[in-house]
């Protein structure tokens, strides 16, 4: 029995562990100290109370025989399937219940669709990005390229330095940058998509936060998309799902490639490899849509603004170039002093005992710049936000 | 952007969708005939209570900042993990926690765990069995060969039948025959996969209905399985967890191909492109260990064997030949007056309006058999084998 050798291609390292392994030493080093994290790519407010009361509602449902649930779709719940085309159409985009995949979250889904391309394909990653794109693809063997981000062209690479690909994944608003593209140049991925018969897998976890108007929500407000996109979001981010597990993908029956549509190939494959997603989590879900849903998830996201605020303040103060947190969760900033990623991410651990992400882990394009997120709690935001102004004027 | 051609090589009908079709339409066709279904692979009883009350109190707990869980690790909790552990302690199995790693059920991983081994191995899969071992592999592409089970071996196949292959499926007690090993038996299969250097991807998703002490539960109780083995299992059967989505996969550090630990593969692969099981459901798979669970879920099989007696006795008293429902929820019938599946599915639809499984389904030797299932209500089973009774005495 032979392994997939191309796993020994990964590299060792993961981004998100190296820094916890650095953080934990550091803690155990000096285990008085009150490390403040800055870091973190995760929630930390509750579950609002709509989602809590849908959980013990469809609990309850469990319960009892007369209306127990047993294996679900596999594709998803009608209901939670028809919510989610009712939200897809405020933002002017119809789509059919049969085109929205119910999935265990958006990371997930990223390398499972890949299931269904062959490995032939070359692949196209922004840079710097989220880690997973590249790795799930180089334990596949793929072909990778990337297309720079950089301060010119504002974090937001752009097709005209793009070479040639199959497979195109974009993530817009950026993590780790916070960058989002604007419906025209959006629009650009799409012609160059089409012109060359490539598909894009569009991220779109941190939609939710997305506060300026004129920027699209989905790629589906972007003529011709549905020729050449699938969609893939997360409740992860919008209401707080990371530890409970939902998200969507979306793929149009109107995505043909080889003569096929790709919704049926996607369908047989979570019909023969995933059984859904659990019916409680799935109301849970659902609850997310209603009124007093959205009117409870939209509080959480400007609590999380809040920290973003107090976040830019401080870099504004300090004269760092920085960008993102408007339209994110993520503010991403230069290193001071040209110091590298690593290099500032170890003094700022080390005198100020706070933990950021270093951009250089999100690819070649992130040396020299940081990732700051406004997930965390308000006081140590600002508490976090004071030392690292201490640290920089020091240097 | 090529799509991965090995899915137009699959089967357009899937077993269970087929005959989901074929019963709606005979349905539809007769409103008012009540159609009863001994065709069911899902539960129909309820969540017991001591799961019911941890999901309430999971629940909770993500209401509240200071309890609430985000992102979890993505091979499981360790409460979770060390109860596993725990339980495979009862049938003399020592695992780590490290070894165990929490799904979102078996289906998944059976499929997910195929990401890890190079697609150049060939796969050895029996005859019949649970349909998605196939397909699984007819999207990779892969060599497929088979193994006859047969009324000679008692539907065991056994490695004296069958060809050198890379990987080894085998499922027991199994789906749909409900055969179950033994420890001479399954020794065979161990013996033969370290002979050859195969690996085994050993299904114990029924290993909670065995009754049998003689019966070894999981594939690491036979000795040098733990150098050749992987074990999937389910809480979907075990404890009404098909709606529910939890299950667990055991590799263990002592599993070594090509120089490589696979467990430090497959602990990659999901960090890459899993998340985990929801905190809410691990914490109601938790329950199902706990003194009251196992009071409760083994209440629940005796319900289920209760109706596999029911069918049993049905059978014996027709004078057909049949094995299963001993120590598997599923009994698997010889057709009547050499019918074929298919043929016996449309009569017993017609005449009895009683729904079963056609053995063809399940794989060439499959042909001529019948699956009934014991997960029905209770009364309803009664009637059913009733009608089967009728129907089969008036051929």
């Amino acid at each position: 029995m032979k392994i997939n050798s191309h796993y020994l291609e990964l590299q060792n390292n993961y981004l998100f562990s190296t820094v916890a392994k650095k953080t934990a030493a550091f803690q155990a080093a000096n285990p008085s100290l009150d490390v403040l994290r800055l870091s973190i790519g995760d929630v930390t407010l509750p579950l609002c109370p709509s989602v809590v009361r849908a959980l013990h509602n469809a609990t309850d449902e469990m319960a009892s025989a007369a209306t127990f649930r047993g294996y679900g779709p596999e594709q998803g719940y009608g209901f939670l399937r028809e919510a989610l085309c009712k939200y897809y159409k405020g933002f002017g985009v119809d789509l059919e219940p049969t085109e929205v995949f119910v999935s265990d979250g958006a990371k997930s889904d990223l390398g499972n669709v890949l299931d269904i391309l062959s490995n032939e394909n070359s692949v196209l990653i922004p840079d710097p990005v989220y880690p997973a794109y590249l790795d799930v693809n180089v334990m596949l063997g793929r072909r990778i390229l990337t297309v720079a981000g950089n301060r010119e062209n504002g974090f937001k690479p752009s097709p005209e330095d793009a070479p040639v690909a199959d497979i195109i994944y974009i993530c817009s608003p950026n993590n780790p940058t916070g960058a989002a593209y604007n419906r025209t140049e959006l629009k650009a991925w799409v012609d160059f998509a089409l012109a060359h018969g490539s598909l894009i897998l569009y991220d779109a976890a941190y939609e939710a936060f997305i506060r300026d108007n004129t920027l699209p929500h989905s790629i589906y407000e972007i003529e011709g998309s549905r020729n050449c996109a699938i969609e893939l979001c997360s409740f992860s981010k919008t209401a707080g799902f990371t530890g409970t597990r939902c998200g969507y993908t979306v793929v149009p029956h109107t995505l043909v490639f080889d003569g096929t549509e790709l919704n049926h190939l996607w369908n047989r494959r979570q019909c023969t490899k995933f059984n859904g997603v659990p019916y409680i989590v799935q109301r849970a879900a659902e609850a997310v849509f209603s009124e007093q849903g959205q009117s409870e998830i939209h509080s959480a996201l400007s609590y999380y603004f809040d920290n973003a605020t107090t976040i830019h303040e401080g870099l504004n103060a300090l004269g760092i170039w920085h960008t993102g947190g408007v339209s994110s969760p993520y503010i991403w900033m230069e290193c001071p002093k040209g110091l590298s990623s690593w290099d500032f991410f170890d003094i700022l651990l080390e005198r100020g005992n706070v933990v950021g992400t270093p951009g250089a882990g999100f690819g070649k394009q992130g040396e020299g710049y940081f990732r700051l997120t406004a997930f965390g709690d308000r006081e140590k935001t600002k508490e976090a936000v004071k030392r690292l102004t201490a640290v920089i004027q020091g240097l």
